[in-house]
């Protein structure tokens, strides 16, 4: 049970302005449910140079007109009065000392053997000191861009996407094993990554029209350049647009076509590696003295070399070269640059296996080249994203200095895969040795879903890809029970985070593992889609485009058992989503709400009956509710 | 409870050899109780590179003459056999890939709804997924040395110590208020920098028959170097020792004493400030031009610069100086070098401020210059010890490269606090704005342990000072309920980490902040005794000394309200502790023993009585008692 607690996130609700700055002071807000308990004083702590600091707050009602500017009564009627709703508000000032600024409430509560101390931080409510590692975090990188906020990526792998009229036109490469659009996907086997289905750039821009249909705002492409498998991950060159893919050209006309329908486009990097086939590894292969040899690790006396996780035709780069700084990254003409620049015009890139970019034994320059890359890429379009893949807990890689959101599976797609997953579905579950998803109930899967995401500062939670699957993981329709995917949909679409749909999950397309999840889209099968899911798809989308909750806070009710329960918040509107597993009967008061506080669903997948004060749920399902907005006191 | 649970430390039980090394594979050993119930799969889940990867475990009994060299019965009489003492173990190996190698332990257990996967991390057992962050550490850092792994550390504030004959001779400097030894200390006030005892290390020599017999066998001195304040943080000069206390020669008698009865002597170095009467603050000031007044932070116009929490008298050093790094570190009569070298010969430094050295808003160099510091003390004295402040949550920084362990409060002191302090004591809460120690149940208090102790590695963890108070606390005597001081103290001697007795813990001696506690020692004038606690001090430190369960593992049985127990484990001999803070009845089931297993105490405060099953406690109290080494599979 989490409802009735004191809360704070990283929202417009609770923190002053959106940018933070050295040396400056930033307002707070906490605010204390009435039926949880009065508090008697609280602070704020904050690290401050690795000490902790305590800045008393104000009870809001207390102090009105007493702090700062004092706006007189907004729209909302509540101005600075600290009780609204039930609440109780706080408010205290941090200095922004360091560039990361790790900060947690202290609730002072009388009791009958002296005060007791509540410690609230990103992971959530503890009665005792906590490590600060699960501070809530300010920090004064710069934020991904509010195009990001409240988007819905859509995934598309080339080669499994589409064909347009020219891509028969090209012949297959000699690597390729050419197969029929309707060739099953081998997930292993000798084939897997030379199966070559033939989809191309122009393929993709055909198929905008249905993209923006279901509310898909950001085309993220894996990568476009030339390579010697389908997945092009082993890139021979970052200069040209793979010519099986269209080459430049169609690359230009994808993304023009993208932004005159308000959409953006997303590349993939690979900044840990390249193709042994690049022209880059063959000029250092052959020469030792070549600058291009810098580039790589090779061992004495050239004969050998590093690669990512020992596979040979994946050389690793070496970023302690700096010709390869200024190559990949900060030189003019460079491959970061070269596609965030007209013509092409690229909106952002996902790095590829971030995590490893820069690591290798005792050697760790992650950080600083991440840097590098979100500088230069930032320095081209300030308003271009910027995501790396940190498949595991991305916490301590990922504050937004370097990527500004990660890819990541460890805060939300393991979880729900738990949660919702089939305990006897023989699928991989990332790369582990447990054959297929345990299953967890709600309130383990909310516990790992706030460890996981609590190093997170709100700018970095919010752009980071809350994904149900990718092409690296086996579909949800594979792994999850039957109605679960929608179920995992909504969740993706009203969490914090970028919204994800991986090309093929509105048609409930299936995949025991990433390989295998890479199927050829039904465009023009029918009997090839598994669920056709892009009704449920277009209307979150469209909550999540259309409320302004969706960029407000984040507040958890209920997580017990089949049910998932909560609510977005804002001032002008909030969202209640509750998702069950299972069949659930829901008290509204579990949810902290009123009886009658409930009308018709905003949104629903199952069937929704009972009475004023409880909900009798269909599941699967996930339901949304349009709720009036928070009642906060003015700034 | 905690007891009769999957177990993992860093201990020669479960971690093959002492060293880690790049590029090697390490056994390591997960014991799982029988009545825990029975694993059917075990993995070493370590992060290489930021990306787990997963060794999965042979069962001992299972592997039999199968895994490694596989050594023949030892004398334990178990050999290989993984089950011993109602013990499974489970033996993986993982590669050391980066400095710092994360690992847990999966254990997967039948469940009639498929597997369910436990964790266990250095904070405990957990039933999902979890941050990497709480993982256990292996690393490649220099450990601290081996004579500190069962030391009893002894703190000595120079001026309220003691006063040789010679003392007298030294005219009180012109900043100080000269007092008696029998004045009353000031905890605030307008003298309390400058309130002046006269003692020196003439006193300390003098008073080493009474340390070593106490059991003490490292004496930290805080500062030595002249200052314009009795506690001499603000340094005039590194080049030679305070007259005042006898200067150079007096250290030299005094480490030369120390070291013909085998005790070693730590110094107290301020990186991160000098004092602004310091030679170089004076020479920077003047100058602008100055080499020195590169060492410091000052303002465009030279006017102001920054300083120790905007303390004025305790300019801020910057690190980003070549010129400061060699004269403080890296120069052949460094500050740090110097005073390791004979004829001093000082055994190593506790740093002050360790957390705030090197970093001022956006720039951080903490790391890089603890770094620094150690190597330069261990090319000097590969033997050395390096401790580093830092006051609150030590986890993220330190690691062993730079501090070997830490001067901390947040592990061990709070904590202990919390359980055994006075709610009603008016006394200083390490700075908070909480007046005197919270009242908190054991399973609280272990939990906060658990939790701030969970990110050092098992070296580090061993070399963390475990203080009951310092010269920077509130003295327990103050803080305690009545009796609790000698728990803590048992405490503090028997948990890993090293033992600290602040001068005149064993006398009792009192004070509300940590000014106050800086109680001239009542040596002469057994009126001000006020608990003469040296006989349990001297028998817990020959406990601490006698058994080597003191460098075996750690495993913590039983933690409920006025309880907590634990066992060292070791082949040798194991040492049960019960510590209670109000009279107690404890089942030898709740700490997993058989009935019978109890026989006498090895070591009590408080009295025994009871059953074959059951132990009656007074309370408060500590209790310990010695039990047969625990049968473990030969390596």
């Amino acid at each position: 049970m989490t409802v009735n607690q004191p809360h704070h996130d990283g929202s417009a609700l609770h923190v002053e302005g959106t940018t933070a700055a050295l040396g400056e002071r930033c307002r707070l807000r906490l605010r204390v449910p009435q039926v949880w308990g009065s508090a008697s004083r609280v602070w704020v702590r904050s690290v401050q140079d690795a000490e902790p600091r305590y800045d008393e707050a104000v009870r809001l009602d207390a102090a009105e007109g007493t702090q700062g500017a004092g706006a007189a009564d907004g729209g909302s009627g509540v101005g600075r009065a600290g009780s609204a709703d039930g609440w109780v508000w706080w408010e205290a000032s941090m200095l922004q000392v360091n560039p990361v600024a790790l900060y947690r409430f202290v609730i002072e509560v009388p009791g009958s053997d002296g005060p007791v101390y509540w410690h609230l931080n990103n992971q959530g409510l503890h009665n005792r000191d906590t490590s600060d590692y699960h501070d809530f975090r300010r920090t004064t990188a710069i934020a991904a861009p509010d195009w990001s906020r409240d988007a819905v990526l859509y995934q598309v792998f080339p080669d499994r996407f589409a064909r347009s009229a020219a891509a028969g036109e090209h012949p297959s490469p000699e690597w390729a094993v050419p197969c029929d659009w309707d060739t099953p996907v081998q997930g292993r086997g000798p084939d897997t990554a030379t199966q070559f289905y033939g989809g191309d750039l122009d393929g993709v821009t055909e198929k905008l029209d249905e993209l923006q249909a279901l509310g898909a705002d950001i085309v993220y492409l894996t990568p476009f350049f030339a390579a010697r498998s389908n997945h092009r991950y082993d890139a021979s060159t970052f200069d040209e647009v793979d010519p099986l893919l269209g080459g430049d050209a169609a690359l230009v006309r994808l993304v023009e076509a993208a932004h005159a329908r308000g959409m953006k486009v997303m590349g993939d990097l690979t900044s840990n590696h390249t193709g042994d086939a690049h022209e880059w590894f063959k000029r250092a292969q052959a020469d030792p003295d070549s600058v291009e040899a810098g580039y790589y690790y090779f061992n004495e006396d050239h004969t050998d070399y590093e690669s990512w996780w020992g596979i040979k035709s994946l050389p690793k780069l070496n970023w302690a070269s700096e010709a390869l700084r200024e190559a990949f990254v900060t030189g003019e003409d460079s491959v970061v640059a070269r596609w965030l620049k007209p013509p092409f015009n690229l909106d952002g890139w996902r790095i590829d296996v971030g995590n490893m970019t820069g690591r290798l034994g005792a050697q760790d320059l992650n950080k600083e080249v991440a840097d590098l890359i979100q500088k230069r890429i930032l320095e081209i379009n300030p308003d271009a994203l910027v995501l790396g893949e940190q498949t595991s807990d991305a916490g301590p890689d990922v504050d937004g200095f370097g990527w500004q959101g990660a890819m990541t599976y460890s805060n939300f797609t393991r979880p729900i895969w738990q949660w919702l997953g089939d305990p006897k579905a023989s699928v991989d579950f990332f790369g582990t040795p447990m054959s297929g998803p345990p299953k967890v109930a709600a309130d383990v899967v909310l516990a790992t879903h706030r460890d996981l995401s609590s190093a997170f500062s709100w700018p970095v939670r919010s752009a980071t890809m809350n994904a149900l699957n990718t092409h690296d993981t086996a579909r949800a329709a594979s792994v999850m029970i039957p109605g679960g995917p929608v179920v995992a949909a909504a969740l993706s679409m009203l969490l914090p985070g970028i919204a994800v749909v991986f090309a093929g999950d509105e048609f409930g397309l299936e995949g025991w593992n990433g390989e295998a999840s890479r199927t050829p889209m039904p465009w023009d099968e029918p009997d090839r889609v598994v669920t056709d899911l892009r009704e449920p798809y277009t209307a979150l989308a469209a909550l999540r485009h259309g409320s302004p909750a969706t960029r407000g806070g984040m507040r958890w009710l209920l997580a017990d058992g089949d049910v998932l329960a909560f609510v977005r918040e804002s001032a002008a509107e909030s969202l209640l989503v509750v998702a069950v597993r299972a069949p659930a009967t829901v008290q509204l008061a579990e949810l902290g709400l009123a009886a009658g506080a409930l009308g018709e669903p905003a949104f629903s997948v199952g069937s929704v009956a009972g009475t004023a004060s409880e909900l009798t749920l269909g599941g699967p399902g996930a339901y949304v509710w349009r709720l009036p907005g928070l009642e906060a006191p003015a700034w």
